[in-house]
C-alpha cells in the first residue's frame, strides 16, 4: 500500500553518518562498555521539586484538557521571561506552548512555508532539520559555511539564495558546533531577512548555555520582531527534555493561526506539564546556571586537555553542551575517525558529516559525560589522533 | 508579513456554529450558571492510582529522552491490547505512540496523503476534521450521511467520491452521534477501500464506550490490516485527556515511516506519561467499564426522559459520551435552538450544525454532567422544543 512521497522522501535519502551512532548502541546492548559522547542530553534527571510540583498539580486536579495555546500562567511566564531577556514587549498572545522544540520547529515552518516553498538553514545543522523542512513539503536548502569563519554563515553564501527562499532556520548557540552567532552575524541575518522579506526561525533552545560573548535573540533587532519565530524549550535550560515542553513566540497574528494548527496537530499540552514548567522557570537563573554549570566546567577542562598538543583543533566554543573537533591532521575522514575511535577505545563521537557536508572532517563531541571520565575519553582521543596523524 | 495559505486557510473560513459555544463560555466568565452540555470530557479526574504511577515512574529518573517510536514496554502493551480485541496479530512494530489521538489523526493523513490528494470524511465529523485533512495539504471531501440512516454512511454516497480520493476517515464510536457503525456499514466500506485502493484511518477512541451493539475494528476485516491506521487515545477509555497519549496502529512499513516522521514532529512523548498509560491498561476491562459506566447511565436516563415526549427525535445512540437530538419538530435549526436554550434556560448545547450539514436541525448533547443535572437539563431541553412546536 502506497504511503506518501512526502513521507517516504523525509530523510533524502543516502546514509547520514548516524551509522557509527547506531554501531555504538549495538555495542552496548551486546553488552561491551562504550564511553559515550553522542548524547546531546544532561547526565541529570529533572529535579525532584519540579517533579514533585508536577504530581502536585495532577493530584489537584490538572488531568483534563489544558488550553490548546497553553495556559494563561504558563504563556504569561514565558512572556514575561523573553521580554525580561530581550527588551521586546511581549505578551502571552505572542506565545503559543507546544510539546517540546521540536514540534515548535515543525509548527514554526508550517506557518512560514507552503508546498514547494524553499526554505534556508544553516549547515552543519541539526539532524532533523532537513527532514522537518521536507516534512511541511518545503524544499530545503542548505547554506554552507566555512570552519575558517568558526562556521559562521556569510552574507554572499545567504545572499546567493535568499531571493527565492521564504525562511530561514538558524540556531545560535549552535548545535552541532558550540558556536555563539556574533551580533555582526545577527545583525548581517536581520538585513538580509529583511530585504528579502524571509521569516526568519531561531531555534534559540540553547540560550541558558553561553561560555563566551553573549546569546543575542535576533527577535531583538530592528524590524525583526513582526518575522521572527523564535523556537524555546524547557528540555536544555532546565533538563525537562522527556517532559516534552516548548514554545514559539512570534506575531500575534501569527501565534493565532498557529493556535488553529495546534488544534489540528497535537491539542495542546499536558496541563500538569505545564504547571511543572511555570514552576521550573520560576527557580530564576541562579537555578538555570547551575543545570549548565557541568558543561561549562567541561568544555574549560577540555580547553586544557586540547592545548597539550597541535593535531586534534577546537572549533571556538562559545556555547551549547558539545565540541566540534577539526581531526583533518589525521587525514581521515570525521566517519573513518568516529568508526576507528570506536573500534579501538569503545569511544563514541558523532562524525562531523552527520551534520551536513561544512563540518567534514570534524568530530562532535557531546560533554554529557561525569567529569573524569570526560577527561580520560579526550585525552585517549587526542593520543588516538595525534598516533594516526604520526602513520 | 505573509504566512502560508496552508495556515491561513486551515479552518476554510466561514462561520462553524461554534459561536454559541463562545457564547457560553464568555457568560460563564462573567458569572452567569451554565449547565453546560458541550464538552467532550469526563466529569472526573485522572484516577490517582495512575497519576501516582507517573510521579512513580518520574522520580525513579524516566524523565529523559524516551524512544521516538514510544516505550518498548507501553508498544507492547497495546499492541496486545488491539490483537486481543481484535484478533489480527499485532506487534510492537506496528505501533507508534503519539502525544494524544489527534496528533495520531494528523500523522496518519501525512503517511496518506500528499499535497493536492482528496481525502474523505464523513459528515457529521468531530470537529478537528477537515482542517486536520487541510493541514497535511489534503483536499477535504465530504460524504453526506442522513438522520433517516442513523448516519451510517451510504455505499452511493462513498462510491461518488472513492475513485479519485487516497483515504477515507471513519469514527465509530461516533462523535457527535453517539452512533456506532453496524458490521454491515463496515463491510461496505472496507469493500470501497480494497476497490479504489484507499487508506482507512479509523479513528476508534470511543472504543470501550458501546451501549448497544459491537465495536467492530475495520483493520479485522479481509484485506485490511494492509490499508488500515487504527487512531487510539488514553483519553476517553481511561479518563486521561489532558495526558495527551494516544497511538497509531498500522503496517509495519508505514509505521517505520511514521516514526521518522515524529522524529521531525513531535520527538516523543514523556516517559513517565507512557509509564503511567502501561498501568492504566493494565487495570484492565473493569476499570475501563467503571470509567465509562457514567455514560451508559445517563443515556438510560436520557431514553426515559426522551420517552415521555414526541417533540425531540433521539438519533439511536449506541456508544460515545453523546446524544444527538433531532428537534426539527421545533422548526428551528440546530444553531436557533441552541442559541434560544442558552439564552431562556442557560443550558448550552451545540448546534448540529457544528458538525458539518448533515446534522442540521440536530443538536449534539454531551453527558458530560452528573446525573441529577444532566437529567433536569434534558426534561427542560424538551420541555422547551414542545413549547417552540406549539408556538
Amino acid at each position: 500500500m502506497q504511503l506518501s512521497t512526502r513521507i517516504t522522501g523525509l530523510t533524502g535519502g543516502g546514509s547520514d553518518g548516524w551509522d557509527v551512532f547506531l554501531k555504538a548502541r549495538r555495542m552496548i546492548a551486546e553488552g561491551t562498555p562504550v564511553t559515550e559522547l553522542t548524547i546531546g542530553e544532561h547526565d541529570i534527571r529533572t529535579a525532584a521539586p519540579i517533579l514533585r510540583d508536577m504530581h502536585a498539580s495532577a493530584m489537584d486536579g490538572h488531568t483534563g484538557y489544558a488550553a490548546v495555546p497553553g495556559t494563561d500562567s504558563l504563556r504569561r511566564t514565558v512572556a514575561a521571561r523573553v521580554e525580561e531577556r530581550t527588551g521586546v514587549p511581549t505578551t502571552l498572545d505572542n506565545v503559543l506552548i507546544t510539546p517540546g522544540g521540536q514540534a515548535a520547529l515543525f509548527a514554526a515552518h508550517m506557518a512560514a512555508c507552503d508546498p514547494g516553498d524553499t526554505a534556508l538553514y544553516i549547515d552543519p545543522y541539526y539532524a532533523t532539520y532537513p527532514g522537518t523542512l521536507r516534512g511541511v513539503g518545503a524544499v530545503p536548502q542548505a547554506i554552507l559555511t566555512r570552519a575558517e569563519d568558526a562556521f559562521q554563515p556569510r552574507a554572499d553564501a545567504l545572499k546567493a539564495h535568499a531571493g527565492e527562499a521564504r525562511s530561514l532556520l538558524i540556531n545560535s548557540p549552535n548545535n552541532p558546533t558550540g558556536v555563539v552567532y556574533s551580533d555582526g552575524t545577527l545583525d548581517m541575518i536581520a538585513t538580509i531577512c529583511r530585504e528579502n522579506d524571509l521569516w526568519l526561525i531561531s531555534d534559540e533552545v540553547y540560550e541558558t548555555q553561553v561560555w563566551e560573548g553573549r546569546h543575542l535573540s535576533p527577535r531583538a533587532l530592528p524590524g525583526m520582531a513582526d518575522r521572527t519565530f523564535v523556537v524555546g524549550s524547557m528540555s536544555k535550560s532546565h533538563a525537562m527534555t522527556g517532559s516534552r515542553c516548548g514554545w514559539i513566540v512570534g506575531p500575534e497574528e501569527a501565534i493565532a493561526d498557529l493556535i488553529t494548527l495546534a488544534t489540528h496537530t497535537t491539542y495542546g499540552v499536558p496541563g500538569f506539564i505545564q504547571d511543572a514548567a511555570g514552576f521550573a522557570l520560576g527557580q530564576g537563573w541562579d537555578f538555570e546556571a547551575e543545570i549548565a554549570e557541568p558543561f561549562k566546567r567541561r568544555r574549560a577542562l577540555a580547553t586544557r586537555v586540547l592545548a597539550g598538543q597541535n593535531t586534534v583543533g577546537l572549533v571556538p566554543s562559545q556555547g551549547a553542551m558539545y565540541l566540534m573537533l577539526d581531526i583533518r591532521g589525521t587525514g581521515m575522514t570525521g566517519e573513518a575517525f568516529a568508526y576507528d575511535l570506536l573500534d579501538t577505545h569503545h569511544i563514541a563521537v558523532m562524525p562531523g558529516e552527520s551534520f551536513g557536508s561544512s563540518a567534514a572532517g570534524h568530530i562532535r563531541v557531546a560533554m554529557t559525560i561525569e567529569d573524569s571520565a570526560f577527561e580520560t575519553a579526550l585525552q585517549t582521543l587526542c593520543n588516538h589522533a595525534e598516533m594516526r596523524a604520526a602513520a
